[in-house]
């Protein structure tokens, strides 16, 4: 069974496609890490003329053909700098799109920039297992993917569970929610950096992008914690109204975990691989989402609208989605007041 | 631009998903030769444990599942003959699915083979042009795809060239529009075993099936030329009719031009990367079409209700399908006339 909670397909509106200059406006700050990073990490065989390049948790583009097309052009100066000759003339790329198979890559296929420098391929299949063949890859990327875990932890969507988590959809977490959700975050990251280790070569690099919680804050002191809430309060409201069954919105819980900065790093190092490169917090321009209902509401849309609707149908999606926008302002000054720094650019070679 | 004539998409009854039972009954019989030919001509190396396998227009499946199932069972078998050792656990085997960009790939990836022992890639692109990287091939496949031409060769559709050809959509043409298709077909060939000459590394191994016309043999006298014919001369009674623009009809091709073996072989030879291993008439259950009017129409149209839609509209292609089964019994003593023969097997290997 393939999960639902791809990003929204097409080039509409409300598309994932076109509601993802947040992720972007990290990607332009990553870009200059991630030149420096291969210019000074990477080990350039000069016999070797092929490098391999994926991009974990694709989505449809456009981001995607940024953060690829910013992997090549440092490698290629990278390539120059070491043989002296021209990366154009002697190397080839191929950059393996990954998302799972329910993604819409015939919107990335139809999208791609028309004058690429690549070779492109698009490989259905969740990252938390092989997708790739064994030591094939040289630059694997994955940007705001891997706060999205494989399944919600078993007791948290069970009432006679401990772990049981009824109302709130991210923070107020009892330890046992907290370490239920923990618990499947390091299967899943265990399982990723597995297969990531098996596919990349030795010396390869694999860049991680996208949201930790520092350690010592709490995710609902954080904004991205605070409208997880406000959409799980919009849930409960919907159900108050008979739009949604409160039994089933009482198993309801989002497959999310964005770990702290300890328990990534701990992930790691149990992995064995891979040598951290780098960890660090990384600020830009868009770091926190700008204050506006409307743009909040559309960004809760693209992202969790999929997952909401395949579980309570179009209509309570809708109307969650209504609420969502309406109530928003209601919580505007507690998110003026969130901690923020939850930004990370993480670094790992393959030992 | 991509071009227009993919076959329709999705799962419905119009589909070709659901329409290719014709080239699967051609694919059992090539599982025989392609098994054989592994088993003797693909060389093993023992220290290598990756095979990447293509097939080059591969729609949207079930078919192509198929194909490279063959093909991996084979050398899976060949690897164990050699090596004594288990395929399963020394082995990776990725598939590169090759089709146009606008091919339903989300079709293809959502309806895989849920137990496929292989890494999947969709890969899009002509395949008239490169669309993998150098030296990474080691077994392609191509059925039923290189009868089209990556376009109507130039002065066919003009009315001001010799080899302008008015009304007849594929038989009965004059000598220049003869040459004017072959040069395409030349181009275009060439074009094709370049791509793939770089692609496969020395002594992969190339599988060409689907449609030849023996030499000796006019398109007109077989099945699949009477049946273009009569394509052409429904889309002239929907003219009449008012549905199509006669001016537009005039200009109007279709890019199909299935060559005669030695046409076919010559371009091989001009190439030069390639050592013809088989070339071999291959006769099969299905091998003509049955004489059946709605069989016959519904054929029509998943493969060419797409290039008539997109030219003509939609209303224009659903009458052309009705007058095309209606009209179909007048034409039928003729088909059980055609002459037969027209399914090859071609085996190329890389030098």
């Amino acid at each position: 069974m393939a999960p639902t909670y791809t990003m929204a397909g097409g080039k509409g509106p409300n598309s994932y496609s076109q509601h993802s200059t947040y992720q972007r406006a990290f990607l332009e700050v990553a870009k200059e890490k991630i030149s420096e990073a291969i210019s000074t990490k990477l080990e350039i065989n000069s016999a070797s003329n092929r490098y391999n390049i994926a991009d974990f948790g694709c989505s449809t583009g456009p981001n995607t053909f940024l953060a690829v097309q910013n992997i090549i052009d440092a490698v290629g100066q990278k390539y120059h700098k070491e043989t002296q000759k021209n990366p154009d003339d002697n190397i080839e790329f191929q950059v393996l799109f990954n998302d799972h198979s329910n993604n819409d890559f015939n919107t990335l296929f139809q999208t791609l920039p028309p004058t690429k420098g690549y070779f492109v391929a698009g490989v259905p299949g969740s990252f938390f297992g092989r997708v790739l063949p064994r030591d094939s890859l040289h630059v694997g990327h994955c940007s705001y993917s891997l706060h999205w875990l494989s399944q919600v932890p078993k007791g948290v969507a069970d009432r006679n569970s401990p772990a049981w988590n009824k109302d709130i959809h991210c923070t107020g977490f009892s330890d046992e929610v907290t370490e239920a959700y923990l618990d499947q975050f390091k299967i899943d990251m265990g399982s990723f950096l597995k297969a990531r280790g098996e596919e990349l070569v030795s010396g390869g690099l694999l860049f991680l992008l996208g949201s930790c919680v520092p350690d010592g804050v709490k995710m609902s002191e954080t904004m991205k914690g605070m409208l997880l809430d406000h959409l799980g309060n919009c849930l409960i409201e919907v159900a108050k109204e008979g739009l949604i069954n409160q039994g089933e919105l009482d198993s309801f819980n989002f497959p999310i975990y964005p770990a702290h900065v300890a328990e990534f790093k701990s992930v790691i190092e149990d992995n064995g691989c891979f040598t951290i490169e780098a960890f660090e917090r990384i600020s830009h321009a868009n770091e926190e989402f700008p204050l506006d209902p409307e743009f909040l509401a559309t960004s809760n849309k693209v992202t969790f609208g999929g997952v909401i609707e395949s579980r309570f149908g179009k209509e309570a999606m809708e109307r969650t989605h209504e609420l969502y926008e309406e109530k928003c302002p209601e919580i505007l000054p507690k998110l003026a007041n969130a901690k923020s720094g939850m930004q990370f650019f993480i670094m790992l070679r393959r030992n």
